[in-house]
């Protein structure tokens, strides 16, 4: 039994423009765009485009919040471009706190691989969801909504969020508040905090004004 | 010329089931899913169903911050549900305040109609945007992404944002974090607040523990 | 109480190649793709890519239909590129009109700010959704559907129409049909228009053939 | 070499709540929302929900614009509902004209299997694209824009148009306007149109006012 | 300081229709749709809802493919409905194996949390993309794609693949071609497989035919 | 009555910026991305962009399938990007066969154009769905499902895919398995086949290893 080549179709597929097509490798030199990165060429894609061991690294948790997070979105993680989905890891030493957060462009499922967290979200009609987590347990955080995650033991906690897109960007309460030079008069007025409370926390964070 | 009727087409269009078309005002009484409410049946529909009125009249800004919002969102407003878009109103008397809050489900287009609007909001690197606007200005703020509105003069704000969703929602910082029963040691810890200033803003909008 | 820098997450993310995240302001100058624009560098984008002044500005109704449409599209916006919402201002003097239309790629909600608008649309059914809209009236229009607006009143009306996509576009009916070199005889064919008519109205508004 | 029942996936995919999965056949007796009809039940479905014979049949074209169009959209097959494509049917005879129209939820691709057809589109600039089209020749659509097809010999002409969604809908321009009961004023007004063609065209088409 | 009960805005989100918002978990009782299944009515939901504890057991794997695959997908895990995002369990013993399956509704992202795999997709154009993965890396499968997994070491391996869908799907080829009623020679002629073949693969698969 | 140049709309519509509209023609020199090819500045569009000839040749079928496909994607036609729609020629000599395969990308709707065609996706749960097409008849083969066509009876049989992506993909089972260089033991431990099977196949197909 013999196999000549046969298929107009793959004659044609394997011509130039047949680059639209299973995946788009990030190019970080082309320009992005609403929906991503631009591609890399096809003949430049490997398999070590579509793996990543940055994850594999526990984060420096000797800081003040007693823990880190390390991501592997399609800034870091070309192959995940425009396929929907990212992920990243969570350390968290005992007393290690991520504080509230939301993620604009995406959903989380945190799993708990090691130790134990307090998680919860606020949803839109201030209802707290609050659950601690073992190992082994999931939670979904639903898009944009402010959550948090506590080390809830006394041993180091290790946690691995996935996020419905490879850009789920990320904004940190307190830094968003407090890390820039936003008049403190301002949020005094749009968040109700005390004056002497923003400062605190601007000295704190580095934030002037 | 004479046209009689004449189109297999409309036959068959006008049919049983030519229901999911155009537009799926909503049914309020039938389940909703993830792409939104439950279609009305079409011999239901009128054009009331496109028109919302509730937006003519101001809020009510005789309150603590001086300001109304007014949301004509798919669960009031049935005829946009599946459109992709909604509106609402903001009245903010001389000192109102829109204090900082997310739509978790929406970017949002402020149109100002009447007076100066002070307004901003903080990118996922924290750093702030921040407009004074006038009459006839208009001001995007990207999905997810916390965000102010200030009244910015000596009188009477108006404004109307428009939304990327027919349910953006909306999440205002101060009650997701103070209007609910979260306990002040937990929120100490993931917003690095005082404790005292937590129990004073609990104190203020109803929250407990 | 002290915050070194600590987050492994923020350097990363403030490395090379965090740009596909929050927005995604156009960049005019770059190729642009099915989902808009290409993204201008996060290091000059500034608040007035997210600020647009030409809707306070009342359109000339000097003219023939009375009547201008001033729009804050991805075109003339940069900040909405992929933001999935725009905005446009409409000024209808007296006796004015926007002819029948469409817009293809959104569905619009109408805003009177000023007047009194007799505003439809026809469903694909050909039903017709007629409505004497006053101040602070809203009404939809579904995406792709003919509708038209007219001056109801002895007054200048104003409205702001916001659509579900950036790039909303535009088709007008008498434009479409008579402001171009389509034959005649195949627009007779086409629409059953008598060709006196046709070339009556190719005649004023500058169509040949 | 044996393979005993091994998997704790299958035993939990066949279990009660399975079914968003692969295909959603509509069922045209739940209600239906934004995304399309309701599923039905995985037991019920069968090949002949994938299968429509419907567009075997040569349209009726003894009527006035000598023209049918079958459609197989989900409201007629339910096999395509939520899976983004439909098809139809196109018989021409000679001298035979699908009239302007528009598309508002999908682009179309038209696919020419028998005869020859002159086709156009116009764009949203005014810019009309027109092309005659023999057997195998293939024409896109643009969603939402106004479009039209001719019988460009003398023998009958057989297409096949293929559209980017379940539920294209469709809007004929002479239908829209004059199958109804739209006041003749307002559509003059609205059109540009005169009078006595708009009454006469109301006339032909049943329409009244 | 004293806040009074004041927003608008609150008082009709608190109404009856508020429920198209944040979350939509799934009611397994009512109807579901191409987006999924209905919501749950928000007085319904609880923290559990959001919270799945399944994946914390380790599949049996004392089976011919010394595998197990344990899924949360919305069919399991009611939270992840319609938030675009799902998760499950790889168990794989010494000499395990996840054979040749696509995922048809989602691109997967591999975690590897203990022990070594050997993974690899196959592009459209053939190209195979291996590689082996320690604990900590992660490899993504682009949507749609032929990809397997197998233990590369002699200690058991264990895996967690997020998904970019609530309902991913999962057709695996042996069961795919073998698993079922499909006659051999209809098998034969669409795989170019030996007749001996597939007989042997149908009888240790239970298949007929 | 005369017409003058009247909208503040169109002055502005026809500025330099106006690209993201109505459609988006690929430019296959520039960057493609997620969303597809970057468009073609609209004043090198032309018609003939937006039609495609291709598929009115019939493809050679003097092959082991006895078959040819002949695509009309956005890689070959350029008028599709973007627009979520594509089609493609099949033609089948008796005899002839399209072996199982998969299109990652898109859902596919098979029309019957000439002859007889036997085709059958299979579904998540291993449930075949088979059927005899004639002329006319339509199949609908959910997206990323293993599918396939076979010509039922003793003449040529010609039928045209359409596509719900201008970029559907394809993976050809056989190909994706024995078209490469993909270790014999490392499929034999994937798929069950015999060692003996698989030599056999990548030897026809041009497999090494």
């Amino acid at each position: 039994m013999i196999f000549p080549i046969f298929f107009t179709f793959f004659l044609l597929l394997s011509s130039s423009h047949a680059s639209v097509q299973d995946f788009c490798v990030a190019d970080y030199k082309a320009p992005d765009g609403p929906a991503g990165y631009s591609c890399k060429k096809p003949a430049k894609v490997t398999v070590n485009d579509f793996v990543y061991s940055g994850l594999g690294i526990a984060g420096n948790t000797t800081n003040i919040i007693k823990a880190a997070v390390t991501p592997a979105f399609a800034a870091q993680f070309p192959g995940v471009n425009g396929l929907g989905i990212s992920l990243a890891r969570l350390d968290l030493a005992p007393g290690g706190v991520i504080p509230f957060h939301t993620h604009p462009g995406a959903s989380e499922l945190l799993l708990v691989v090691q130790g134990t967290i307090i998680a919860g979200f606020v949803a839109s009609d201030n209802t707290p969801y609050l659950k601690t987590l073992n190992k082994g347990d999931i939670m979904v955080f639903p898009q944009g909504l402010l959550h948090f995650q506590v080390n809830g033991g006394g041993t180091p906690a290790l946690a691995f969020p996935s996020f419905s897109s490879p850009s789920p960007g990320l904004q940190i309460l307190d830094f968003a508040l407090f890390k820039n030079d936003l008049p403190t008069e301002l949020i005094a007025q749009t968040t109700f905090l005390d004056a002497s409370q923003i400062k605190k926390l601007k000295g704190a964070l580095g934030g002037t004004n």
